[in-house]
């Protein structure tokens, strides 16, 4: 099963509506279940170099189905996957990305959030699923 | 000036009702004047290919302020901009992307439409500039 | 608003001017508010390696709006930006880079300088704004 | 030998001078004898995809010392060089680069330059080296 665009709309206009409530800017992005790009939208004055990442913390999120905070905690000098973010065309492992579920508990895809602090990019991104 | 996200997301709506009128599936993307991404939306069941080629169509139609498919009719064997498409990291110049304008002739971003013949991603490019 | 050629130009100017005046061998970059080149120069004999870096340095101040320290802090092992020098295709977050803002406090592009220790790198950048 | 950033900046206002004859908007590159950025300046209102065309012009005219015209005419179905524009990260084989020679003939460099015609861009390109 893969998330509907529908879907991934919705999800999208529940991060937006946080992002505004938390007066940040954002660039929100939706893979589906094969990591591939469904929806994104970059609110007006967001950084442009979130683009990217928003699109890089959905697609870590999806690739190893946890959420990126996860990954960068085991990617740390010394830890057991050290530098991962060199695979797959360059990963983003701090706080953002976050994988999507149906209500089975299927993974559909994935939701990658960066415009603010990590802690900001992880709320929105969390409040994106609050649309399922 | 650049495009806003709710003109993007407007472009989108007017491109995708278009999509539907002619039973396509479509992925469709927005740039701003920069040529960074504003808005994409993947339809239920487009190609997975042609996300990049959205993409791609809506940057080389900024990159050069005209429509994709007038640089590939002077790109082919013999033309003036042969294998021009080895630039920028891969331009697509089939018909599809057309640069979008305000009503002062300012262009202010592009969009870029993949998923069917080149006819139809060009039509319903051209349907997305009718949300102006 | 983007910056204008004739004032990137000046920028560089007085980018080289500090640069001489230190004694170093600068390669000096500026981008657009898209994060676009608009001009650049390399000082006879300075590093080669340095030229990406400057754009880099331009292009990562332009992609967040703040100068590229202090992403470079925030960065480190343990920080909560680890590793977003893997997005975008490549960053550079140590100093050097600086954004560049109209009278009005609007971003119209940003400085890249590379070619000697850090500190020099961020003197020579910060000198290039003097031009406005 | 190499030359020098004050050659090159020379070279470019030259060029310039010609693209503002022929009103056009130029992107104007000068790389040096290692086929490494030396200088770039990009009029207001050039396209952006002209950027990488004029910088890979300059550097394939270097890489094979003729004019990327004559280079364009070997790389068509066909032709001996079919294809060539794939090697080195993308070259460029229509006109406007052209190798730059010292007074005894020694190459020290290439100018690129995009933004037009091709006809018009070989133009700028040559008057670029009038400016020795």
């Amino acid at each position: 099963m893969n998330i509907t665009l529908k879907q991934a709309e919705a999800v999208i206009a529940s991060a937006k509506s946080k992002a505004i409530e938390l007066n940040t800017k954002m660039n929100i992005c939706v893979v589906d279940s094969g990591a591939n790009l469904v929806a994104f939208a970059r609110m007006d004055g967001a950084w442009l170099g979130s683009i990217d990442i928003s699109l890089k913390k959905a697609k870590t999120a999806r690739f190893f189905d946890m959420n990126t905070g996860v990954i960068g905690g085991l990617s740390q000098p010394g830890e057991s996957l050290y530098n991962i973010e060199h695979s797959n065309g360059g990963l983003i492992t701090f706080p953002g990305g976050i994988p999507i579920h149906d209500k089975n508990g299927v993974i559909i895809g994935a939701i990658g959030v960066s415009g603010s602090s990590v802690e900001n990019d992880h709320t929105v991104a969390a409040a994106g699923l609050d649309a399922f």
